[in-house]
């Protein structure tokens, strides 16, 4: 099956001049632009989807769209991708090939290479792993989870919550408003991406940095998916939003003068302003005059 | 589980100066040394090993080194490794504790940075995925499997056969012996590691080349494993050398003068003269003064 495989994403995948020796040999070979940046993240079925509910080219896309968000929240380009299956003996050719539609959909719309691969059958659940690498531009520091100091402003794109009906599967990693951010020369001081839940994950990108954050809970920006959610759940929209996850958004600080220029400016996507760090840590909000301390919450691996 | 991990891993590591950014953010930052050489293999429990009856030390060790053996086979030096732990729910934190102390152990023997990961838990066998990503020495080509060409001749590094009794998880990948190679300024002209079977993957390297080649089959090295396996199983212990596979040594080929100046130094490892390319592709040998063409035979994915 590799074999065929093979030929097929070699003649399916965009080549890109910097891989000097794609997928086929044993390794590949590249030349790299810049500071390297790479991460991995596997979804497998029963955690992170449902097939065959869900469907295999959605699946594969997923497990793209997902990478090119970590690199993003990097403030970073995503050149090239390994791409590792795990599938099911009963008809593995076309479950590879169904989520191989939706890895090679991604890897055209976000113009990455495919550069090498494994694929094996076995008895358990389809497990897709995907290592994606790419560079930061030259002279440009990466935006860490850390860099953040107090009296900075966070700024969350998209909107939150209820994302498990359907929006998972196909998130808008936030590749384009890096890119945009980048060129209008805002100095981003930390970053994350929202995988595990808004309130999780700011609170991790807060506890790397060593601060804490005073929320103005009624600017989050709530998805429609979580009203819709609430409405079967009986919670609160904004509790789906605060802790539901799989948003892909990205969580990042500035400082108060990038925060003016972000607001007087256009995006390709929303970007709201929803929190101000602080020397205290923790997540914090304003209730009248008292602080109020909030927990986070989430999916914890 | 992560998070206990990530401190557990960052402790045990080496640490690499070219990686600015490692383990905990969203994607590690490193800097490149010259071109970039990136590989990745899964093992999977039932597929590659038995868990428990193979030690999950022994597992790790093996995804890892598994990988140090593409790397070599390029000819390439390993720098760094992404891993990914797909685990059985129950007793995840003790298997995964196992089966890293392997990584580790690998890891540092061959003085490799893990700068990320992923670790999920769920409802399936143990299957390790990793990632690795070395470079090529400045001025130095990667050795493909397509450079052969006729009238060269075929090495193979060890011996073969019989390592599923046990070999197979404590391979000792061939990075010692290709880093000798390049400073005594040998030019390999194409290289395979030997993974499916020496017949299997040499017959790869040969139609990557576009050659075939004569093989002097009394010259193959037959691991003393391969006469025990023999014992067993009433196959010959050369047809275990043939086709059983997880070798992990390499086959190269190199220019007639090239193989004199191999036989007449020592090295780290056997180095055996077991073929000649021509341009009539596939694999023969010579019965007496005729030529009879061999099956190539091994582990088909």
């Amino acid at each position: 099956m590799e074999r065929s495989f093979l030929a097929y994403i070699r003649g399916r995948c965009r080549q890109l001049p910097q891989v000097d020796i794609g997928i086929g040999d044993d390794a590949a070979v590249y030349t790299p632009i810049g500071q390297q940046v790479v991460c991995t993240d596997q979804i497998i079925d029963g955690v992170d989807f449902r097939w065959p509910e869900h469907r295999g080219v959605d699946i594969g896309y997923k497990s793209v769209a997902i990478n090119l968000s970590d690199i993003a929240a990097m403030g970073a380009i995503a050149d090239s991708a390994l791409i590792t299956l795990a599938i099911p003996k009963e008809n593995a050719i076309e479950i590879a090939g169904d989520v191989y539609e939706g890895i090679i959909e991604a890897a055209s719309e976000f113009n990455l290479a495919i550069i090498g691969g494994d694929i094996s059958t076995y008895d358990g659940p389809l497990a897709i792993s995907v290592t994606m690498i790419g560079h930061l531009a030259q002279g440009q520091l990466a935006w860490q989870r850390s860099g953040s100091q107090p009296e900075q402003i966070v700024f969350a794109s998209g909107a939150f919550g209820g994302s498990l009906l359907g929006r998972h599967l196909r998130p808008t990693p936030r590749v384009k408003l890096a890119a945009e951010l980048r060129a209008a020369g805002i100095a981003v001081t930390a970053a994350i991406d929202v995988s595990d839940g808004l309130s999780l994950d700011l609170d991790r990108m807060c506890a790397a940095s060593n601060v804490g954050v005073v929320l103005e809970t009624d600017r989050i920006p709530i998805h429609p998916d979580a009203v819709r959610r609430s409405e079967q759940s009986g919670d609160t929209a904004f509790r789906h939003a605060w802790s539901d996850g799989e948003d892909f958004e990205l969580l990042f600080t500035v400082s108060p003068e990038d925060a003016q220029r972000i607001e007087s400016s256009t995006w390709s996507c929303a970007l709201t302003r929803i929190a101000k760090t602080s020397a205290r840590t923790g997540l914090w909000t304003m209730e009248g005059s008292k602080l109020i301390r909030l927990s986070p919450q989430g999916y914890l691996h």
